[in-house]
């Protein structure tokens, strides 16, 4: 019992840390970045025209979240994405999807409904020529 | 050009409030309440033990983020889950499901090749006997 209660709440506070780490659009450009290979933060920071320490910041809450890994390579340390923690925040909102697709249904019907009361006016109209 | 900036710029945004209202467990629990009916503030706090002003806090987070909407019946109020949002922030992360596919591919093979090791080794040791 308490160890069901202890892994939702590891659970949950990984979850807070990854969406708390997705909140910025600097840290999801960085992730987009490394989707298209491995960076040096001074490779990371180029784009960005930002200070190499506000770069470090931003990464240290990605790796904080286990979104990104550093290899141990002294020389050159370069940044890798980790998308695990993205399975996980991918699963929660999934539950959620009847609720948009159900709202796109009905913007659909309405849309559907629009179109037939406006050709039924132009039946109308071109009835009254 | 300025617009498709500006758009970008508010959609950015548009994403990063929604990862942030997401990051706190107690939101995520609103949420998924909602998720089963709309719901008072005070039905809401019942199950958090939390102060209604608390609770109050956690809703206008949601209610900036979109992701709820509180009806204008001036007796009830209730709270209402608007899962728009949470679409966008679906779609931003589906862009990283390769990664996570290929990570769960590479521990797959993994464990396939370490059984397959294991297997070996029995026969090697039953060979001996």
């Amino acid at each position: 019992m308490y160890l069901t209660w202890r892994l939702n709440t590891m659970t949950a506070d990984h979850l807070s840390a990854t969406f708390a780490a997705l909140a910025d659009p600097t840290r999801r450009a960085i992730l987009a970045r490394l989707a298209s290979g491995d960076a040096s933060v001074t490779e990371l920071a180029e784009p960005f025209e930002m200070s190499l320490p506000a770069v470090s910041k931003h990464l240290k809450v990605l790796e904080r979240a286990g979104l990104i890994a550093r290899s141990r390579d002294a020389q050159w340390r370069p940044c890798q994405l980790e998308a695990r923690p993205l399975k996980d925040a991918a699963d929660w909102i999934e539950h959620y999807r009847r609720f948009w697709s159900e709202s796109f249904d009905r913007l659909d019907q309405y849309l559907e409904d629009l179109k037939e009361k406006e050709s039924k006016n132009e039946r109308k109209q071109r009835s009254k020529k």
